[in-house]
């Protein structure tokens, strides 16, 4: 069978294609990426090569493509089983799938007025009504799920659900959202995970690009 | 072990609750539900009697309440694994979840203005921006399964992923929305599933409740 390529957006900006690459690299899934940078409209019509969708992320292997992060999180976790892609217990993998759904769907005021950023210097701004509820919720995951695992990920080890959210950390690190220390120290453990650095080098050594809201 | 009890809102209007039902009762998995009517809010605070989240669907299974329709349908189908949740080849399988994701996390136009509705008669209203473009992508996905797969249902066989669409065939019939003809065929295939004939029957014979846009 061919191998997985995984196809992605910038490195700095695309939080989906972080989702599926930093689950398949902390599980130490082999995989070649094939990255496609955002052209001006915050797309590519060079992603409908690749994507039944025209967005990325897309996983190929040989003639099946898979979108959906969350989707070629589930499929990697089917071709690794022994990989730590999901949690084991069944009642553990569970919660990861409600959790990682509710990033899915939901959460919408806070992505929409944070975009990922991995090179933004800290700054906050203005926060618009809903991102402070969004905050509240997530932060209430986090707490619940290491409360019930002993951490220092939310079910032990680093899993697909830490990658689900991982680019929320971003976010809530570089908009200087208020968190208390509990929440810090989940943060601080995903941003000193060796896939999170190796990406985050990544975005830094990309070419610069400027959007509205950094100028 | 207990069995299981699905927590649902009104028949009628609960499209994320008719989601992981007719997916259970389609593949016959054994559970009680236990449904608790909306209030005048469109939510209830006795949701949060047994939901994280404070909303519906959640799946309780001894001491483990599991959320998001999608999470309740991975959950059955671990646990009923000849069940037929999902597709039994891994190829169809991630597809199903691919289209299963995007459903759970798009087509918010569509959502947002053609409210799931058992009972209402069908009847044309003005469409606004993002509607057709959801359509056309929703109706594209169903036409490529279905070709792929013979049909009748996206992968042969009813699943999950019918499952998931399922309140979108209600949207699409009573909004009176113009399909073509093999869409129409796939609508009609799911509508006289005998899990769907059950689901439909108990929304109409619930207490009536007008929301503004019935009035």
């Amino acid at each position: 069978m061919d191998g997985l390529i995984l196809y992605i957006a910038n490195k700095n900006y695309s939080s989906w294609s972080f989702r599926p690459w930093i689950a398949m690299k902390a599980a130490n899934v082999p995989f070649e990426e094939v990255l496609t940078q955002f052209d001006d409209s915050g797309g590519n019509p060079k992603f409908r090569e690749f994507s039944p969708t025209g967005r990325v992320p897309v996983l190929k292997h040989g003639s099946l493509h898979i979108w959906e992060s969350l989707a070629i999180i589930e499929y990697v976790a089917e071709l690794y089983p022994e990989a730590g892609v999901w949690p084991y217990d069944p009642a553990d993998r569970a919660l990861a799938r409600s959790i990682s759904m509710e990033m899915l769907s939901g959460f919408r005021a806070l992505r929409g007025a944070c975009p990922m950023n991995m090179r933004r210097e800290k700054r906050a701004i203005d926060l618009p009504d809903g991102v402070a509820g969004d905050v509240a919720r997530i932060t209430e995951i986090w707490k619940t799920m290491r409360h019930r695992s002993g951490g220092p990920f939310l079910f032990g080890a680093f899993s697909g659900a830490d990658a689900m959210f991982a680019p929320v950390i971003n976010r809530l690190d570089v908009y200087d959202i208020a968190v208390d220390d509990d929440t810090r120290s989940y943060m601080a453990a995903v941003q000193a995970h060796p896939a999170w650095i190796e990406w985050k080098e990544a975005a830094l050594a990309e070419p610069w690009i400027v959007p509205a809201d950094e100028a």
